[in-house]
């Protein structure tokens, strides 16, 4: 333990994340070492008090606990080859966006050079890492994030263990993450229907903050029905979608749109129904999720 | 205008939001004349103060704004046929749920009686009907929304007149509202990869509010790109999403769940990169969504 009782942290890939992740150790007062392919990457963070290594087998010897942000477990895995014999008995962590196979690949090539692996995510932008509510959570060696955790907690106030498999926090990623798109498409869809009529996209955003944040207070109880099992006490059926889907290719008749994304939802909303959920709750789609056909 | 200079008010339709719309105006001393199919269900609202006509007519008739809250504009038509003659000169308010063409065909039919026509929507639980941030918003005849504004606001703080066509707040309910099921089908996809993993749907929910506080935050950069038609300061990328969509079939697999519904949005993706869309932002789907193939 150095003196300020603050355990020395190696941050390899100084991007845009990197370097914040890097800035955040530095200013808690944990000895730093960083180290970039591109090197100049590193000097405003020795201006700030880091350690550059010359090698990434210096910067992966520097300390007990590394930490990799680079863009993809590829990356990391060609960055970190020449440390390899270094990396033994080290905890190893990845902080990049990835697939759930990419992290146990990942998590596999760390175990096969006797390194310790943690996978995790920042679920922030980087001016946010530091911050008491900036979120982490990852998964993977349970002993290295005990080991570790107050030092981890420098990233972010909210720092979360979701297990002991390395492909969690890329699990949750695509858990979490997959809302957005197609809640995109349907903001992106009602700013097709009101510009087709003249009015502004812009018209839509009060009511749409306001409407997530209904969907955002309904998701306990979605969330109980579906691990319970039990969808009969409905706050909406599976019949009022299936009913509401119906009127969508008039919609986008009237307003020359697209809407042909919406067909699979109605094929699943008909499975629903055809397995006997219609006045179930709309969370049954789940087990027709389940049920490939 | 009676005593307490409070417009009278009748309301057509004593469901769940009928009931909480007459309470308001009760409550807020609107002498309230009330009428419904079943007219057992008028007798708490009448114990309340409120008066139950025996017919529609004479329901009709009894003031200037007649506010009818039933299941469909056809019920509302079948409702108010016997009261046709009645109608004339007089304010018509429907607030039921219904699709842009069903709120047009309405306002017909009110224009052929010599009634002035608003049509709206209750944007909340009955409830949540009379509290100061409750939404309505209407379309219609402005005349009679600036007329019985304030009245109206009795139902909602937040009493929005959108424009003059009758269709407009069916538009704006099917606009905002169709981010629902895609996003909630989202959540669900999600839960089911978890629970494949042993862990429950539970655990998404607090990661999952965060993520559509985020979505709430991008929406006003992400309309303003709709509006002015200027893609190329992304925040997100179309590629982006591209690359990303492409890792969902491997996850269905992993999961034994059934993804096939992002089919159509990969394709999408597809013709927005073909557009010359990959570096703009993914708002600039809404142009893939106005080029239907
Ligand atoms: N930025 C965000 O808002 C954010 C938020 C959450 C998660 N993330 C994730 O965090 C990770 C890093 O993101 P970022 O924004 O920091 O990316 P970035 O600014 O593009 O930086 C990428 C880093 O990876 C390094 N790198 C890439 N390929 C390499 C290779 N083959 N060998 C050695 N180094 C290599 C780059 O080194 P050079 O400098 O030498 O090119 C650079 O340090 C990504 O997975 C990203 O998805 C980012
Ligand atoms: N409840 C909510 O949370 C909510 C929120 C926003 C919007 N809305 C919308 O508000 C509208 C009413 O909803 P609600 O919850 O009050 O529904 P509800 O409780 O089912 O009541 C339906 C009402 O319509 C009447 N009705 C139906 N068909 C009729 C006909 N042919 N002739 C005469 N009366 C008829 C019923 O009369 P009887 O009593 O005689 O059957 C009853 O008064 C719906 O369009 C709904 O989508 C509801």
């Amino acid at each position: 333990m150095p003196a300020n009782d603050r355990t020395p942290v190696t941050v390899i890939g100084l991007g845009a994340m990197g370097t914040a992740l890097a800035e955040a150790f530095v200013g808690a007062g944990h000895p730093t070492t960083v180290w970039n392919r591109s090197a100049e990457k590193a000097v405003p963070l020795v201006a700030k008090g880091a350690r550059h290594a010359g090698t990434v087998e210096e910067a992966v010897a520097a300390g007990p606990l590394v930490i990799a942000c680079l863009t993809t477990y590829d990356a990391t895995r060609e960055a970190l080859e020449p440390a390899s014999a270094t990396l033994a008995g080290r905890a190893l962590v990845t902080l990049n966006t990835g697939t759930p196979e990419g992290a146990r690949r990942m998590a596999g090539w760390a175990e096969a050079r006797g390194a310790r692996f943690l996978d995790g995510a920042v679920k922030n932008v980087p001016t946010a890492v530091g911050a008491p509510g900036t979120l982490l959570y990852y998964g993977g060696d349970k002993g290295v994030f005990d080991t570790y955790e107050r030092t981890l907690r420098v990233l972010g106030g909210d720092t979360v263990h979701l297990g002991d498999e390395p492909d969690l926090a890329a699990l949750y990623e695509q858990a979490v993450g997959g809302l957005l798109l197609p809640a995109l498409l349907g903001f992106f869809q009602g700013a097709a229907l009101v510009t087709a009529r003249g009015l502004t996209a812009g018209t839509l955003v009060r009511y749409t903050v306001k409407w997530l944040e209904m969907i955002a207070s309904e998701l306990p109880a979605i969330a109980e029905e579906i691990d319970s099992g039990d969808y009969t006490r409905p706050r909406a059926t599976v019949g009022i979608f299936h009913q509401g889907i119906a009127n969508v290719p008039q919609l986008g008749r009237e307003a020359g749109i697209d809407v042909s994304w919406h067909l699979p939802m109605h094929a699943l909303l008909e499975r629903a129904v055809a397995d006997g959920h219609r006045d179930h709750s709309i969370s049954a789609l789940v087990e027709t999720l389940r049920k490939p056909e």
